[in-house]
Parts: C-alpha cells; sequence; structure tokens
C-alpha cells in the first residue's frame, strides 16, 4: 500500500481499502452540510492523493442516511459579517469561490470518482455529484438546488451542472429549482445506477469492480483527454468564469432578493417573491 | 405591476397576469407560420421586456391547436425576388439571418421562456423550441426540420439545435429530417414534460409554479453563467456562425436543390433527389 | 449514376446501390479488427467520394455477424518493435495517430454516414459507431473500450465519444472500461435504434428512405453548420488533440502499465492491477 498520509480530518471519516479510499462526509446532524472546514479537508484529501496512483478511486459518501445538504448556513452568515480582506474583496465572493476550486481540484483528481447519494443532495452535495466520474443513488434520494429559491445564484455550481447535464437541461433546472427524484436524474445522466437501500453497497462494489479492472495511469490519462476534448472551459478558462460567478453570488447575496431570501429563510415564510 | 409597455401586435395576443407574460402567436389560418411581421413582433415584445424583472415568465403557444409550422412561404418568395439591399446583400440572406437574431434574442432573455407545444412544430417553430428553457408538449406534437426536404439547411436553427440537443443527435436530426413525436421529443430533452391536450394547462401551471419560487434576478444571473459555462459560441461568435449560415442559406436556396425543392413543393410533387 | 471510381480493397467489400454506398468490413474472421491496411483503405474511399454528391449515403457494417473488434492485434505488435521514422517519432504514435485521422476524415464527410452493429463493438469499432451519423443496432450488440485494461488510453477514439455520449457519460466509461448492451447505448444516444437481427435490415431501410427525402447538398452544408456550432474542437484544433493523444498512447504503450497489459493477454491472465 502506497506510503500516502492522509490529513487528520474532523469532518471526514476516511477508510483505505487497498487501492480505494472512502471518503465519508460526516456531520449527520446538520444533513452533512458542507462547512468550510468540510471542503478544506476534502481539498487537503484530494491534493494529498494527487500524486498517488495507487490510490485508485474514491468514494464520497455522506453519514447518516443523506448525502450532503448543501452549504453551511453558519458559516455562510459569518462570512456575510466579515471585513472584506486585504485584496479588498467581499468575503462572500471569497468564500463563494472556494466551493468551486474544490470541485475543480476534484475534477482533475486522476482517480475514479464514485459519489453514493442517498437522502438529500442539495447546493454543494448536487456539485459533488456533477463531478464524480460514477454516480451510484439510492432510490429515495431528493436533489435539489435551493440557491434561487433563496435569491442568489448556484454560482459555483452551475459550470460543473452544465458539463453533466448539458445546456438544455442546465436551463431547465436554473429556472425551476432543479428538484430530481432518482428516476430524472438517472434520465439526466447525473446518476448513473439507482438501487433501493438494500442494494446500494452491491452497486457500489460492481462499479468498483469494473474501475479496477482499468490500469490506473491509463484511466487518468483517459480522464485529462476527455476534459480536454469536451469543449467546455477548463483550466484557466474554468478559473476566470468561477471569479465572476463569485463576484456575481456576493452581489446578489448583498442585494435584495439575498437579504430577504435569508430572511424568509429564517423565518419560516415564503420570499415577497413567492405568491404560492 | 410593471409599467412596461407592451407593442401593438398584429400576429401576436399578448397577456399579462401578474408576473407571466402570454404570447400566443396568431396565424392559425396559417398555422401560425413565422411571417416576418410575426418575427419582428416576437423582438419588439423580447425588447420591451428585456430590463423588466416584473415580467418574470414568458409562455410561448399557438392559437388553434399548432404551435408553429416554420417560416412563412409567402414572405420568403417575396426575398426571392427581392433586389439586393445596399449592402449588396442577398436579400434571401438578410431575411434568413432575422430569424437567428430572434433566437439568439430570446436565448439571452433574463425571463424564463416556457414553451408549450401542440401539433405542428416545424423549422422556426423547431428553433423556437430549443431556445425555451422548459417545453411541455402535447402527446399528439409532430416536430419536424422540413428544411433539408426543400432543399436547403435549417440555417439559422442548427446552432441551437446542438445547444438543445448535443452534436450527436443534432447530426442524426440533420441527415434524416428530424421527425419526432412526444417520446421521442422526451428522450432527446428537446421538451421536457409530455401531457395529453387536457392536462397540458395544469402542467403549464406547475412548471410557472416552479418558476414562481425562484428569485427573478437570480434567475437572470443563473441562465447568463449557464450560458457562458456551456462551450457553445455565444455573443459575437454565434452571430458570426449565423452570419455564415445565412449565406449559405441563400446559395443553397438559388442553387440547383433550392430551386427544385420549391417546385416540387408547389406542384405537389417528389423532388427529383427523392426516389421514394 | 456517378463515375467516381472506387478504390481495390482487400479488406473491405464494396457495393453501389444507387445513391447508397456499402461498405463492409470483411475480415470476419478477426471479428474485422482494424488492421492499418484496413485503415488505409476507408481512408481511400471516403477521399474518393469526398466531392461526389451522387454518393449521398455510406453504410457502414461487418462480416459474418459481428462489426469491428477493435484494431488489430499483430499490426499493433509490429508497430512496438518498429524503428522510429524520419521524424524521430515513435512507431507506436505514429501509427495510432491514423485511426484518429481515419474518424475525422468520416466526421467531416458530407455524406449522410448509417453504422449497422452487431456483435462486438470494441475499440475502433466503437469509435467508428461514434461518427456515424445514424447508428442502428441488433439487441445482442455488445459495446466495449478495451483499452484502460490492456494499459493503455483509448487515445484517437476519446475525442469522438465525448462528442457522441457527451462529458459526463464519456468521464464514466473512461474510467468503468465502457461496457453497453443495446439498451444502454440507446439510452446514452451511441446508437439511435435497436432491432432484432430479422428485423434489422428493415431499420436500416426506414433509415436510408429519410434520407433519402433530404437534399445531398443540403444535407452536406447542414453536417457542416452543426459541427462548426457543436463547440467541440474540430479541424485544426481536433488534430491537435489527436497529436497529443497519441504520444500519450505511445508513452502508455511502452510504460508499464502497456506492457504488464500486453503481456496479461498474451498469457491470458489478469493484469497486475487487477485483483478480481
Amino acid at each position: 500500500m502506497s506510503q500516502t498520509t492522509l490529513p487528520e480530518c474532523q469532518t471526514l471519516l476516511l477508510r483505505r481499502d487497498g487501492w480505494r479510499l472512502h471518503v465519508t462526509l460526516n456531520r449527520p446532524e446538520a444533513r452533512n452540510a458542507m462547512s468550510f472546514a468540510m471542503v478544506r479537508e476534502l481539498q487537503a484529501v484530494f491534493a494529498a492523493i494527487a500524486g498517488d496512483r495507487e490510490v485508485r478511486a474514491v468514494v464520497l459518501r455522506g453519514a447518516g442516511g443523506n448525502f450532503c445538504a448543501g452549504g453551511d448556513i453558519k458559516d455562510m452568515a459569518g462570512a456575510r459579517g466579515a471585513e472584506p480582506g486585504p485584496d479588498g474583496k467581499d468575503p462572500l465572493a471569497t468564500t463563494n469561490r472556494i466551493f468551486g476550486s474544490m470541485l475543480q481540484q476534484i475534477e482533475d483528481a486522476p482517480q475514479a470518482i464514485v459519489a453514493v447519494l442517498e437522502g438529500a443532495v442539495m447546493g454543494g452535495g448536487f456539485g459533488l455529484c456533477c463531478v464524480s466520474d460514477v454516480a451510484v443513488a439510492a432510490d429515495d434520494v431528493k436533489l435539489r438546488l435551493p440557491e434561487t429559491g433563496l435569491g442568489v445564484p448556484p454560482a459555483q455550481i452551475a459550470p460543473f451542472i452544465v458539463r453533466r447535464v448539458g445546456y438544455g437541461e442546465a436551463r431547465r433546472l436554473a429556472v425551476t429549482g432543479g428538484s430530481l427524484d432518482a428516476g430524472e436524474a438517472l434520465r439526466l445522466g447525473l446518476v448513473h445506477h439507482v438501487s433501493d437501500r438494500a442494494g446500494l453497497d452491491g452497486q457500489v462494489a460492481k462499479v468498483l469492480a469494473d474501475i479496477g479492472r482499468c490500469a490506473p495511469e491509463a484511466v487518468a490519462t483517459t480522464k485529462r483527454l476527455v476534459l480536454a476534448a469536451s469543449g467546455a472551459p477548463h483550466g484557466d478558462a474554468l478559473s476566470a468564469l468561477l471569479d465572476l460567478a463569485a463576484d456575481d453570488f456576493a452581489r446578489a447575496a448583498r442585494g435584495s432578493e439575498g437579504v430577504e431570501g435569508m430572511l424568509a429563510f429564517i423565518q419560516k415564510r415564503n420570499a415577497a417573491w413567492n405568491d404560492q
């Protein structure tokens, strides 16, 4: 087994099983909402294994029956009240941008990425699904993009949605809030296999067996070729797009829609624009 | 309600219902074929609401049980006989180009665009479907690209087909004439919901309810991000492509295939190349 | 009928039927594996008809119940042992590159390309499927990308897979070896029609009838517009990508994975990385 030292993590459970690394988002009390700490730890894990071909697959899963309920509300509230950094950047843009860096890092990983989706898959969790190579879903999964209902765009996630489901479906999800059950997610290619919870581990094992037959360096090379051939912005062009998206996010969050969306959420009422 | 003054229209019926604008193509005697007048009026409507966030959704529909049977034959015949403009451009290229401008304008609209498809959806009507964010179809819908059967390419529509259904399916539609029923259109993502005619209004209402929960400025921003992230030519690059496509159209229409296709259509016979 | 002189072929059967050219890969004893000779002959055929609009459709099929089992092993072994060319290029890169040139040439063909898939569709055969405009499959078809299981990337094929099935599905196929049955291939848009073997000819005839109604020059123009609008690298950009991919292939084939993969294949055992 490789000598890679994995980072100590508070929000993730890590388990090596030969060439497979199981990474479990472990904040079940918050449905594994992505705190900034969790994002940093995910980045540290993927940085640690980036050069290690003996880690050939990463299995991303959530603890306690949910995958991930999106970004952590408390951390976002903290960024809203923070002072601008030395670069003069709005801390809402700076912190938003980190989610995109993490997604880009995982997309660029040489390993095969398998996402195992159960329960809530929202916002940033939806983004993680989009950068996986293979997504296996429990039949009770609920995917959703809650951002526009809260008055902000799914800024860092949007490019990865487009790559995953194509432009047409991404537009539809953008204007309708992106609620999908397992069958719709399968039809769109967001997920590739659906199973009841009893069969989920067996389905994941089958996917890992397929991955195990493929040579690791050849897989890494093929992933790189596929990204280069996609026509989608990647590398610096993607980074530039995510920079602009982070500014869009901060502007929206401080604008009237973002403020109203946050208040409505806290007060458990419909936002002003929502006349349902 | 916003103070936007909507233009007077002869070929469209306009109806505001709160934040929803219902636009009905209203030439039922011609199955709502798109005359130049109709194109100009659609452009005027979208120009009028481009800056108005109180118009959050546009519902496009056809009067009399059909969506749109494509471009208007009489207007096209007129352009064929017209003198070149002061720019020396073939009037067939100039008038063809306007359809692409309209499609690009609607694609760039900040509003959520909902297309409600019944009966015939051909040529330019197919193009309108492709630039909608959500398409709801009656189960008796018939989509078709009649252009190549008439000896000309679906020039202004082709880029929007590629964006909607992907390159592979666009190629298939290009060589086979693109006849699709509701089920195939659903499978390709051309349409997102299929319903019998009795259930059509209910399905549209559900889509509008989803849109209503999303903040309008956040939706506009997300649509912009999704387009930028698509990798498809947009903005000036798309305009340049549509310019070339308009020249291709005029050349084909004046070439032997275009002349034979028009004659065969008028004489209600098979074109010479069609040995069926 | 046009005066185009078709090349003499050893590995292909050619048959003209009016505007239809039937091209049959004819090495049934090797499941129509693509030898360099076959690649050269396919290139010669497509070069001969490139300017001939009286050949309006090419039907690609395999003799003996299989479509194509990929690249020919003996030719590849020969390239491995050959001296570098006068350009200093690794002959493994030079020969690999030719597959991509052939695929690009077929993609750029003005004719409608129909692939009829039966039995084995592997590697380069998978690539041919990806550059067809319409693919009709027998229900017993087995598609597979064996390359990564042999320690090399599907280098020249990868860009065409991405264009056909989209980036998300291409990533999944890249890491899992890409085994697909007819139903999955249909769902992904790799193939467009599935039929039992008895109904296969009837389905191909229907597709050809649709093609026959479309004007040949208009089809050629539309195919060109669709490619230009796709956002995927094409022309020189695609050639540059395929050059890099050929170098990737040669490096992998001479690296430890490529050598082990070849030995394991010859010795009919699992490769060292495959712990199944």
